[in-house]
């Protein structure tokens, strides 16, 4: 196989990258600078080395534990995730200033994911020693996310912890008419009374 | 700026790659095996070292010339096309069993591309060369490809040579209420006879 076609099949195993996107970015790479190439490169090369999992909440970081679990003045909330990419996004959005926890996955068990492939055992530890107050289960409105929130929360229920879930209901900018049956039915069961004190 | 953010920063300036396809791909990498992360850094490194452009039809090759133009076999007609990777799609179809010749870009005088950017010239001495009977203007039908293709086919008049462009209508597999009104026109003003001898 000639580089240009080795380099496309190696791309397409990256997620949401056909064989066309594919080979768009190696005619970009071709007809670009050298240099970016080489930068492109390295950054892949290094990202193992540079990269870790932070052993106490699971997330991706430079520094084990990473910057969050270091700091100490985060509240004593943990924000349950299914993936470390989870954690940034929620980062970014400030609405949260508490600390995180990286399952690995959800339950699916069709998939072969049980509840023992999961960072469970590691969150009930850290509830108990970090004198956590609330778990908020910040996963997926999917079958899978609902089992695993359901699962996790029957175990905290030994522990004197609040436990949440986020709210599911009509994204903001959405439209009742494009709006499924199982989403309207749970923004009707989650529906908020109007508080007047706001 | 960490090993994730720079790796993403460096990913969205490919083609149809946004903040969240990147994120995605680094998130895929991490994950992953660590091999095919190294894989995938050398592919890309080593892309310019194992890739020229052909000196005779412009597209990219590990040999130069490349075999296409060694190839003596060839029909003597040249298919004009705007980039180098346009050769691969042609090529892959397998209507075509001449030679190519990349033009490199296609005139826009708004962009700042210019006749005089492109490799005009190399194609007027290698229809002279070749002893070329045929010249297929294989560019895009817009107004860009359509400027360019009336330039060229007004220089190759000096020439003994077909010039030919080609045919812009319905998609196969199209829908005329979904087609747009110059596509149409087109369709109509390129219509073709049915020929019962076929």
């Amino acid at each position: 196989m000639n580089p240009i076609d080795r380099l496309v099949v190696l791309l397409t195993k990256l997620p949401g990258i056909g064989k066309k996107s594919a080979r768009r970015m190696v005619y970009h790479l071709l007809r670009g600078d050298p240099a970016y190439a080489q930068g492109l490169a390295e950054a892949i090369a290094g990202l193992h080395k540079a990269i870790t999992r932070c052993r106490i909440c699971g997330s991706f970081t430079e520094e084990d534990p990473c910057p969050r679990c270091s700091d100490t003045s985060r509240d004593a909330i943990i924000c349950v995730v299914e993936r470390a990419q989870d954690v940034p996004i929620i980062e970014e959005s400030q609405v949260f200033q508490g600390r995180f926890h990286v399952l690995g996955g959800l339950i699916a068990p069709l998939e072969g994911v049980n509840p023992g492939d999961l960072a469970i055992p590691q969150l009930l530890n850290r509830v108990r020693e970090e004198h956590i107050q609330e778990v908020i289960l910040a996963l997926n409105p999917t079958v899978e996310g609902d089992t695993t929130a359901l699962y996790v929360q029957h175990l905290l229920k030994e522990y004197r912890v609040d436990v949440t879930r986020l709210a599911s209901g009509l994204p903001v900018g959405g439209d009742l008419e494009y709006t499924d049956r199982l989403t309207l039915s749970r923004s009707f069961r989650g529906r908020i009374k109007f508080s007047f004190s706001e």
